[in-house]
């Protein structure tokens, strides 16, 4: 199936949050893509509030089953979480375990005053009941099993892509 | 401002549930007007599940601010959540904060295959990126001190009421 162009859709999620989203809302991106779509909404929407960076890895509700990862990340949430504004953003919304796993780190760090959620592409199957107040589009994959990710070019821009899943749904 | 009937919104709420929630979907009510809506979903519904009770007293994210609640009532998940359909039951939905607070606390008892939410009000106001599934009636309270509760009469009705806010909003 022909896949949409990441870029577009990351114009689309700009212009969506442009209005709605104030430059002292702290943008958090979780590990990995949505750290790349993070950094690009940090300078489409002129954030002045350093951003974020989440990685859920420990905090996977499947920790025991998938094993640990080698290529764990460090989170980094450069501001005061207490009361603010935020706006996590990641790629591919899909069951929303990852998000989930996403607000309890983020509630480790302090208690925000309000909680957002954006996402490039939505591709549906929640598994909870977490929604995105902003997503770039929205994309039905046929097969539960195809893993729909993103990559960084050499030139740095974003693309979809679809993989086999090996060690099951995020 | 008057308020709708609670019973006619349980009435709407369960014929919209009838559809997509089986027998064997494990539906949890959380502490205290969602236990009374649950106990009425799990007859209206013909579950073949014994419902599942949760209090998210000691789970809130508020709650070294507010302090330890006299009357913490114990939960009680009478079946194996691991895998199961879940539908969370609350009577009123405002912030978000209580629903991830139950998610959480269903997550310590196993991995729910899906948790689905029903609500039998939505009173907007959210600060989670947390959605109901299913829901009674929408209602806009223009005061956000306002306090919008369930209550159950001698005969076993349910009614709403709205009641100043004095200890901050769930």
């Amino acid at each position: 199936m022909r896949l949409p162009e990441a870029e577009g859709l990351l114009a689309d999620l700009a212009s969506r949050m442009r209005a709605e989203v104030g430059p002292e809302t702290g943008l958090v991106g979780i590990h990995t893509g949505g750290v790349w779509v993070a950094q690009r909404l940090h300078g489409l929407l002129g954030s002045t509030v350093p951003m974020g960076t989440i990685d859920i890895a420990f905090y996977r509700d499947d920790f025991a089953r998938r094993g640990l990862k080698p290529d764990v990340r460090p989170s980094a949430l450069p501001f005061d979480v207490n009361g603010r504004d935020i706006v996590l953003v990641d790629d591919v919304l899909y069951t929303g375990r990852t998000v989930r796993a996403a607000l309890n780190m983020l509630f480790d760090y302090g208690r925000p005053g309000r909680v957002r959620l954006a996402a490039l592409v939505d591709r549906g199957g929640r598994q909870l009941p977490i929604c995105p107040d902003f997503v770039g589009g929205f994309l039905t994959v046929p097969n539960e099993h195809a893993m729909l990710l993103l990559r960084r070019t050499d030139s740095g821009s974003l693309e979809l892509a679809m993989e086999e899943d090996v060690g099951g749904a995020a």
